[in-house]
């Protein structure tokens, strides 16, 4: 059973809820799946921001300063100030145990702004790993009644690029030296960004970068609803920032007249719900070997090497499937 | 039925019938299930080097010159020069379908060295992602005979992380500049390396990074049978390179000692056991899906907001599973 006071308490804007309830989901537990699926109907107004790119790219800043701009300016249309959450998925450090903290403080400006909620999610090592837990965490953002959700991520691994890929507008960000822009590209960022942005741009090379993303993206010739536009910003000085939280608005406008929108949130919904049956299918299987002497046995042999792991997987697979795979 | 001729043709070090399984394990179709389950009882000999890190920190210029000084200086105490296996896990382009070859092309002159076979993985979008193909491939070299597999892998995701961190010796390589070993840390590469290397160490600030991971390491208490080390090298200039490779072979001598390696590899066949589980029943999951039409609709009325996720995953994994789940 859900825990209806902590659903209400979200419900409510109750930070010191919201922030149990992120925690509980980060364990991915019994008590996280009743928790998701009770706040299930009230998931829905936020829009989502994803933003990634490589390492020292100065993503912190960069959704900082969004956050600041969305705040003092404002967020569709609205007179009154957006709520802002902020998720930064920060892969946990080994030796601490936690997530690290360090370019979270520059952060500490919001703190005070009951307006923005900022969360460093540790999800090196739980259960069902980085994305499942920052989507659902996203989810209880909105719940919480955030209009703008930003999260922030390291942009390579093909799961999470998956996910962020299905944000409502992503940015993917780059710094002008070390070929980043090519290595972004390599890791397969360009395929997702709507907006690149070329952050600390008073560095040199800054315009030979934004010029080169440019000509890659007009060598795509495949139509498309919506061009990924090219910007620079010096995150740190604030510079460029209106411009980019503009283009997230134009982004958002675009996509909702195209359809983009709510196309990529149904692919969203349908992905959520095949990834829940994976990792229930999953602990399933775990589950059924261990409690089956026959099946525990054939991992032994696999793990000595007796046993290959292919025909050990095979015996696993009738067990839970209870007869022969009709896929194959 | 695996094709015995192409398994033949890859024991008998055939490259040809070696570069066309890899193909067929990138495919990931019934044809790969049966071809790696044709080659498992003559997996075995091969050690393995995961060799990871930031973008930029050097990592195909490294592996060149492992591959160069293992060629030259032997390994494992045998006079014949070893044969070396480099996959490279490149994510693909997303404009050309293929993986960026640009960095490879430094890699060249070993084309015309028979005793070294370079592949570029491209993985993306693949059924199974990264970690799955790149494995089966590390697995395909093995019977094809290398001594040494070097694996190259942009280190950022957590699958990518669980499987690096199972190869018989993992390097991790940043550069002096960026923060690039403070990100590192953060990116959960510190947990999986047995040897660091600072590359690019002719730059400012190396010196200082070095002593950062090696403070960083003993900081680390906790009983362990390796002490991972932390090296410098030059790899476009080849310095450092000799002491990296004898650094490899004394982890090696290590781990084999202290039963680490053993322990890996039967950690690494477990985990393969499991995945090769997953991936098949989420295959199933989809089967079963599109053909029952109770099922379907589940989907169509996720995808358009009106059942939540939660509760048609429910439905699904009951299909699946033919009765209530035992492990809840």
């Amino acid at each position: 059973m859900p825990d209806r006071s902590l659903i209400d308490g979200i419900l409510a804007g109750d930070k010191r809820a919201l922030a149990r309830a992120i925690t509980i989901v980060e364990r991915s537990d019994p008590a996280a799946r009743d928790l998701l699926h009770g706040v299930s109907p009230h998931v829905g107004g936020s829009y989502t921001v994803g933003i990634t790119g490589p390492p020292g790219a100065g993503k912190s800043t960069l959704v900082d300063r969004i956050a600041a701009d969305l705040r003092t300016r404002g967020w569709n249309g609205s007179a009154q100030p957006p709520k802002v959450g902020i998720l930064a998925a920060d892969p946990t450090s080994p030796f601490t145990g936690g997530a690290i903290l360090a370019d979270r403080v520059r952060m500490q400006r919001h703190y005070r702004d009951p307006g923005v909620y900022i969360r460093s999610m540790a999800t090196r090592g739980s259960q069902g790993g980085l994305p499942r837990s920052t989507r659902d965490a996203m989810k209880l953002l909105d719940v919480y009644g955030t209009d703008v959700t930003i999260v922030e991520t390291v942009g390579v691994g093909q799961a999470e690029l998956d996910i962020m890929g299905l944000a409502d507008t992503v940015i993917v960000a780059v710094v002008p030296e070390g070929g980043d822009a090519m290595q972004a590209m390599k890791a397969g960022l360009m395929e997702i960004a709507d907006l690149f942005v070329v952050n600390k741009a008073d560095r040199p090379g800054a315009d030979a970068v934004v010029r080169d993303i440019s000509a890659v993206i007009s060598w795509d010739t495949r139509p498309r609803e919506w061009v990924p536009r090219v910007l620079s910003t010096r995150a740190l000085e604030g510079a460029g920032i209106d411009k980019l939280v503009d283009s997230i608005g134009e982004h958002k406008a675009s996509s909702e007249k195209s359809g983009l929108l709510a196309r990529r949130r149904s692919e969203r919904r349908k992905q959520e719900m095949f990834e829940i049956v994976k990792s229930r299918v999953d602990r399933e299987a775990q589950h059924i070997v261990a409690s089956n002497h026959e099946l525990s046995n054939c991992v032994h042999q696999v793990e000595s090497g007796a046993l290959d792991p292919h025909t050990a997987a095979q015996k696993v697979l009738q067990a839970i499937l209870g007869a022969k795979p009709q896929s194959s």
